[in-house]
């Protein structure tokens, strides 16, 4: 295994010192409680709020930060000799403190008595579990919901939010080094995945095959990976299926490091080893729409037109082989691109793989910009104009989705120059999506995850290998 | 792959059945809710709550359950267009009741009016999710906390608690098929763990082998897997240490069946593929110990009885080695087994890992029996007299934590008789466990988990094969 990359506790003290520099009064950031599963003992994996992760690169489930005045400190829990026993011995608070470079660490009850003076002036983001919320409400004495962060209702969280966008929304070296490491380990999970591949085997022996690869990296999922011959089912979440040799297998599968930076990538893969000419053909309009939707992702370009570069490369290429018939703009005009790619382009990705969604589209959609209510368009993630430091994905797609097709409200506008008999060769393709993460550059852009085959013939070699 | 066992629909509703009969008045079970990771969409794995699962057997995240007056009513959403493009078709009200044999399927929009008129009766059971503990207090009109199943305040509540510790405690035909699978599955995993296992090699190289496994059987982790050469750590959950030759690894991993069934193994096994003397010495007093407390668990003991055995055991072990010195029974009453095996022997095994522990010690401890404040013994999770179709795991330890060995108040009873220039002999032990899963049967037991190598030397040829 290669060994996984660390930041350095200077990274962090930069990064604390860059939120200080964006507030005009104290925050208090707290990591959240792990949620259990089917009884209190039996818990989830606890993953930490992205928020906190930024500044201190582990998971420490109960703890808090708080900005103040220049200083930051970190409340815990101390350690307890019953810790020792179940859970392995523990730092204790002053060497926390000098390992991670806070001015001080201290005990979370002692949380209160240090924001007396302060407590009407904190500003703080909810966690996505309920009882840490409810927490946060009582040091803060406020309401503070959980998942709520798109509705952020108090000025002083607003404010925090903007703060954090601003910082996260371009990444530093040390996260940079993250996003590769995770795209790297991600990448050689999918050619595991593609080498785990075999007619008549099971979805789930691929899912195996790619999950062991990010687990013998030390990588969590980032996010429920999708392995499943029914690409046409967006977000399908079970790996039961037999795959037979005519089908595409559709993997969307990415890793997250220990300190919670994510892998975002999308491979389809013909589970025989060979692409039928349908599904190369129509592969090749989606390998060509990524194409031109990767040359456009740079800085200084609104992210809305590289989703539109998509959608008219497609609706170009399958014009060409005859499934839509007119002008490209007018097909557009009338809807033809949802049809077939329903969702959006891509999304930003950092801490989280739809990087910082838990504020809503706060940082997602640049001000005064919202999403459309147009079907497809209104899944579009993200609307800003790019800057050099951004990670978005880029992750065109074509399904033959039966709610879609079978819509007349969505097909109406179409009529006859959607052609069905044209369509109906096709039906070996159900779902096709091609995914990388891109960070945009001074001068363009870098595909992080160049590290798994794309084009058809080097995915079948690969196979055939 | 094994194809998977499912549970058939009359197996359900004979359950469903079983719980009318024993209860006094209407009865609502939620399914729970998903949890969220870092933002709303990103969601942990819905795992639903075992309650219903037990007579459903699929989790139907935000789904209900009514019993009431002799008829099952499932209360769920309605499938929807979105649905279909996201997550798949979902099969609408009336295929789900012909499939599962409900008396009525409704839309959860109608839960209200039906509950109406006998709210104020109704008893149910809080899930482990803040949100749909809220949401079962808006239907009772009543608080209903979440993960407080111990502290049931409401005697109709209780009642519903010791109607289900009746049912779930003795398992039927379909849940010892659902067991057995699990196990076997689970075995499995074990004996590719140990054939993963290198010197030089990460914990991780073997956890992924492990859950490929797993995976590939469609099974998902009844627990977070431990998987470390610090078995003296109880739960740790990194996995991130190199193995040396001469580390001994300990791997207490389990699967789940897609029904929700637990599996639960723990082996421990040399990395190097030998067993070095004082490792095999006391390999061989922890197998012993679990030997001896396996005869023992049989219908009409108390499983009081079998940790005793164990525990004895052990201390006898010791003693022959050296590491103690004095009669067994005045070093048990000395508090010598809690020095090195400081947990309980095992614990009930069903839908969960620790079954029904969402109820407290309800489940795990008879009317009269409570826990011990003796450290070690506190930590025995069952008190029952075993019934034939009770399900419960063995699994004696002996580990060298430094927390325990250099506490003075567990120590000082022992005195000179812990002989610890013996014991420094075997620093290259730091924990071994060995745990299978027993179904407790008319005439004594059967060890479901005995597909995977115990003997040392068994061990050793599997890992040199």
């Amino acid at each position: 295994m290669t060994e996984p990359v660390f930041t350095a506790p200077a990274a962090f003290l930069a990064r604390r010192r860059a939120l200080h520099a964006g507030l005009s009064g104290p925050a208090l950031l707290a990591a959240g409680e792990p949620a259990s599963r089917n009884y209190p003992a039996n818990r989830y994996g606890f993953r930490a709020a992205s928020h906190f992760l930024y500044f201190v690169g582990r998971p420490m489930a109960g703890s808090a930060l708080l900005f103040e005045g220049g200083r930051t400190t970190l409340f815990t829990h101390p350690p307890d000799p019953e810790d020792a026993l179940w859970h392995g011995p523990r730092p204790n608070l002053e060497v926390l403190a000098a390992e991670h470079g806070f001015d001080a660490v201290l005990p979370l009850a002692e949380l209160d008595a240090v924001l007396g003076p302060i407590r009407a002036t904190v500003a703080t983001l909810p966690t996505q579990d309920a009882p840490s919320a409810a927490w946060l409400s009582e040091r803060v004495g406020r309401p503070v919901l959980a998942r709520t962060g798109a509705h952020l209702v108090d000025s002083r969280d607003a404010a925090l939010a903007d703060a954090m966008i601003a910082l996260r929304l371009t990444h530093d070296a040390a996260a940079v080094d993250q996003l590769r490491m995770a795209a790297r380990m991600s990448a050689e999970a999918h050619v595991a995945g593609m080498r785990a591949t075999r007619p008549e085997g099971r979805e789930s022996d691929v899912h195996a095959a790619m999950l062991a690869v990010l687990r013998r990296h030390g990588l969590d999922d980032a996010y429920g990976p999708i392995v499943t011959v029914h690409g046409e089912v967006l977000h399908s979440d079970t790996h039961a299926n037999v795959m037979r040799a005519g089908d595409l297998l559709l993997a969307d599968v990415g890793g997250e490091t220990p300190e919670g930076w994510a892998a975002d990538i999308t491979r389809t893969w013909p589970v025989g080893g060979r692409f039928s000419t349908t599904q190369r053909a129509i592969y090749d309009v989606v390998l060509e729409a990524q194409y031109a939707a990767i040359a456009v992702a740079t800085p200084g370009r609104r992210y809305r037109d590289v989703h539109e570069m998509a959608k008219r490369t497609i609706v170009g290429g399958l014009v060409a082989l005859g499934i839509f018939r007119g002008d490209v703009d007018g097909l557009l005009e009338r809807g033809a691109a949802a049809l077939f790619f329903p969702h959006g382009i891509g999304h930003l990705l950092g801490l989280d793989v739809h990087d910082m969604e838990d504020l809503g589209d706060r940082a997602g959609y640049a001000a005064g910009r919202t999403r459309t209510t147009r079907f497809g368009d209104r899944y579009l993630r993200l609307d800003r104009d790019l800057e050099a430091g951004m990670a978005v994905t880029i992750e065109p797609g074509f399904y033959q989705v039966p709610g879609i097709l079978g819509d007349a409200r969505l097909t109406a506008p179409l009529g006859a120059d959607l052609c069905r008999d044209v369509l109906a060769q096709y039906a070996d393709v159900r779902g096709i999506r091609i995914e990388d993460d891109v960070l945009i550059t001074s001068d363009g852009n870098e595909v992080m995850t160049s590290g798994v085959p794309k084009l058809a013939t080097e995915i079948e070699a690969l196979m055939r290998g």
